[in-house]
């Protein structure tokens, strides 16, 4: 295997056992174990479970970088359902580091403020597209363009957090994502225009689509 | 001391440890140290970590069941000001479990089905609240009442995360409270009737009242 073979079979067990167990009950040597390969070949490449962790993060970094943009250039419902969509099927893959988010940037600075910088940047996306959305009389002014903020600001917390609500909550839910998706749209329905709320009803068969990748709450 | 005094020293100790280091960087060992105790008396209290963590989580309900009922009883905006800061307060106190919610209740199931009863319990009772606001012409009624149980899930989900956020974001906010207060009423201020807008202003005074119990984003 090459460098980057292994390493990319060392997070994907990482990914697994993580999400599995909570990364304080997984270490290094499970996962070499998992990985079959030596410790020696895994501290070879990562000094530490932290490490991994970093490069986990770095990952979902490069993924967004590579296709979460150029949303402000479809300022509809439906991209809006597909940018959800996105948002959720990531999180769900890589659930073990939304549900210790706040344990994992406190125990490491570096990861901390990675995460902070690309939050922050995400974050200022969103608002981009919802003012796009805006311009393309998809959505109506709010109140000022601070309270559009806020309610962008209110999906992306609910966003990052829906998948915890719901597994907290304990039931077995089959559409956890199209219900995710119901909350968005009350959320933002005062403001939608005419033509943007005909819109709705066919911006679900977005997320239709997508069933099979639905996370289950069985993970 | 009596053993109701020990138990109290000792929960104490693991909260304020629990807040600062994170329980998975606490031992019943430090725990001990810190009530100034032996550990075998410790263990005569608490067989381990994650009895004092439920014996802790049991005082959270106690205090809920004790303070925060009969809320549709004042169905006001600044009653909702009031409920809001009592929840930021008490998630402020308790800011550990809210960090990491999701791997407690994963590592322990007689914790996790609390939890679950008590949130389950207490988002029925602000959903009771909120169709009082409708009742009393405070809030108009959004599309269904599906819709009302939406908006105020939502409004649980940020709250319960707002600190989270804010402690991600990684900026020295001042105001966290009257902040996370300007969401929830912007989320909420299409519905509000024109009497219930009058009323935001003075609503906020209860927050401001408050300011001293504010967290920082220090702790």
């Amino acid at each position: 295997m090459s460098s980057k073979e292994t390493q990319h079979r060392i997070k994907q067990s990482a990914i697994t056992l993580f999400n599995k167990r909570g990364t304080g009950r997984v270490s290094t040597n499970l996962i070499a174990e998992y990985s079959d390969i030596s410790k020696g070949n895994l501290y070879y490449h990562f000094k530490n479970k932290q490490e991994i962790i970093q490069a986990i993060h770095a990952d979902i970094v490069t993924e967004m970088n590579a296709g979460w943009y150029k949303d402000e250039q479809q300022p509809t419902v439906t991209h809006m359902a597909e940018m959800f969509l996105r948002q959720l099927d990531l999180i769900w893959r890589y659930r073990f580091l939304y549900r210790e988010m706040i344990t994992l940037a406190r125990n490491d600075s570096v990861l901390r403020e990675h995460m902070r910088q690309n939050r922050e940047k995400r974050i200022e996306a969103v608002i981009e597209f919802f003012e796009k959305l805006v311009d393309s009389n998809v959505l109506n002014m709010p109140r000022s363009k601070q309270s559009l903020r806020y309610l962008v600001i209110m999906t992306w917390i609910f966003s990052d957090n829906w998948l915890n609500f719901i597994e907290l909550r304990g039931r077995d839910e089959d559409n956890v994502i199209q219900m995710g998706y119901d909350f968005i749209i009350e959320m933002l329905y005062p403001y939608l225009t005419d033509s943007a709320r005909q819109e709705i009803h066919s911006s679900y068969s977005v997320l239709q689509a997508n069933e099979n990748v639905s996370p289950r709450m069985t993970g």
